[in-house]
């Protein structure tokens, strides 16, 4: 095994009642049970003894601190212990693989590790080397899959929306060649029976493949916005710049940027969604970002919950 | 909102009841009341359930470990769930506001928020932007407050020297100027009502606004140590050398440096106190940091219990 | 004293009951209680109750993720209070002192301090600084000690080959001579009384004082191999290279890496051992690192039970 996991066959050989690696393959029953979790998660209810005793360790070979914490406090509400490797300043740069460091924690009794790697298919890789009794959640793995963050989406929601949602026309906006979250959405969404998906983003920045196999697309965001319920706004990554995949920000804010008078063109009860960090001014803007459609904090206090639904139902024995 | 909050009106809407901000306005009998409890606390005395199931988050947007982990141990001591945010190296470089930093946190269902800020008025300024629920507590914010420091001299100087302030004489030496340890003790001696408050410092280290406006100033360090109480030594920052305003090392040692020789000015039973870190052999000697007349260890030592005090006072339900 | 303890008298003036800083000195009894109770630990024990209210600091000027970790899991299991300092980034930056670090955390309450230093002595001279009452455990300084290390070696060692270590025979491997461990390893391997100790490696990363005093030393790989029960592998620091002590990655596996081949000379029943993290390709080849007869897991897990014996047996009231 070369020191970064290959992506090539990133769900081969990964059980998905031991690990949680994507939503792709996560059957509606098993989506639903971890969202009822999550929702009494949500309304304040702790759970200090269902993990005591039980050590995690947070692994990030990619840095984000606020994903992070929200698993570290999901993790102390249910009693655990939380270990955080910061792996993109640690013994990896002595040169030690991933596959080492995990199997090194693992063999201090470290039974949940909450991973996050630039590769696509890095998690899966590694949930492969794991020894039995040892859990992988991915949170969040290249541009592949970021399935606590899919499920508290869908937290968010049917909290707003209620539980079909077969009647929801749901838009997706900006970066979705590059986001993980998109992706996790996507196959959310469709396993809920959502019922309609649109997309919209400048060409450039929407997938080729089949991603959107059944998604609406289009680059008008003003008609793609024409009564839909709910506006699932990406982050604009500052490298697209670089990249030369977007020629500026303002030029981004004026096509892709969810405005007060753009939300009007959505249903009237539309909520607006964004995983966060939030570009102000490029992606949402402040009125929007704080306004009364806005779920934002919602989806945050809804990632703890969804987390501590997904860690108790892998790690409790 | 700017990504730095300003220090136009660092107190403007800001509940005392609900914050720690700063000294100058905390009633006497507020300050007596957390000194009293602090020095419960410092006896020795754990309340290990008193937050219990709290979560607590340092964000610091400027580095300090030895307050992060003063405060982090009187959160534990608490029974609470202590999560770290170093925001010097985290998303806030991804461009994200600390308006925003603080919300998504306090979404996650973090109550108490132990803020540091290079900027005056930055956590005065973020306090007004808290959901009812969370409380503040300034760590230090610019040149502008460190209440629990303040605290933690008073309640030094207090075990040393008895409860009555009104007989005590009490010098400040050094970078008053750029200290916000001093203007907090400043407020603190005043509101307890220190019978005299002298100030030494070079002139270009004085300010010139009216925080001295009671006290007696002067540049000749061993004229103003005569008989006093105590003495509050204050580090001085390299960087003063970089801007100008001291001239070496050397200089400052010769003309603010406190060595026994020089304390032996000073009242008999005076104490010398110290924020630290110590510059050793520049604002202070061995001889005299270590020596029988130094509270600093003390001084640390009733950090934990002060910040025990404050936090039980502000987020216990 | 100096900012960085100087290593003149590395033991003077530390009580062995008190604080751990290497195992030279360590009574064969203590040892044996230190194994034993690390078993007992190393079949899954807790003792959650063992340190309750009892704060430990991990103080590393020098960083290593996966010690710390496993200091961090073995106080969290005895249910004392863990922070962690890291003194290569923080406030000796400023200019402070290791020991006024160390007089700082230690009058917050903090009892127990696991500290890391690349010099030699540093954590015996800062042992010397300790209040009546604190306890530091060296958690590797300089090329002198990695007692925890020499533990679990041995602990590994008996659990797999039983508890006469005077039929065995051992052989140490690599670069000894800047090797903490191999010295740690050392003075276990003959308190325990181990039959024959070999040791082999390049010339130049060989100590000539008196540290292989009893040992059989070789520059043979293939004969020091001949019939050994143990193989210990030091990690090969690619500083090495750069002092020029070794040609090159290629020359020294070819003479002294540990590949399945060469492993056949030993004994039918030999382990393998190695303290990570590994050079794979280098010192070992993967077939043997997760072969049948390696114990570097083994190792790893041993290193809670082994801090954890320590831990209590040092703070435990």
């Amino acid at each position: 095994m070369s020191p970064t996991p290959s992506a090539t066959a990133p769900h081969a050989a990964v059980d998905p009642s031991r690990h949680l690696i994507g939503l792709r393959d996560m059957p509606r029953e098993r989506m639903l049970t971890l969202l009822d979790r999550a929702q009494h998660y949500a309304e304040g209810h702790d759970a200090r003894s269902a993990l005591a005793g039980t050590a995690v360790c947070t692994l990030f070979f990619e840095p984000s601190t606020r994903t992070r914490l929200s698993f570290q406090l999901a993790a102390q509400r249910l009693g655990a212990d939380v270990l955080n490797f910061d792996a993109s300043t640690s013994s990896t740069s002595k040169g030690e693989t991933a596959r080492d460091t995990l199997k090194t924690i693992e063999a201090m009794g470290v039974r949940g590790f909450i991973v996050r790697h630039k590769h696509d298919g890095a998690v899966a890789a590694l949930a492969a080397e794991a020894a039995e009794g040892t859990h992988l959640i991915n949170a969040g793995d290249g541009r592949s899959a970021h399935p606590t963050q899919g499920l508290l989406d869908m937290l968010s929601l049917r909290q707003a929306k209620g539980g079909d949602f077969s009647s929801l026309k749901v838009l997706i906006v900006g970066d979705v060649k590059h986001s993980r979250v998109a992706r996790s959405d996507l196959h959310a969404l469709r396993t809920l029976g959502a019922g309609q998906i649109r997309v919209c983003g400048p060409r450039a920045l929407l997938p080729d493949d089949d991603t959107l196999k059944d998604c609406i697309v289009s680059q008008d965001f003003d008609a793609a916005l024409d009564g839909v319920d709910a506006v699932m706004m990406l982050r604009l990554q500052r490298e697209r710049m670089e990249d030369g995949l977007v020629a500026s920000l303002e030029d981004y804010h004026r096509d892709y940027g969810l405005t007060a008078a753009r939300l009007a063109r959505a249903d009237a009860e539309a909520v607006v969604m964004h995983p966060g960090p939030m570009n102000r001014g490029v992606e949402i803007t402040d009125e929007v970002a704080d306004g009364p459609r806005s779920l934002v904090l919602r989806q945050v206090a809804n990632g703890v919950a969804v987390r501590m639904a997904v860690l108790e139902s892998l790690l409790r024995r």
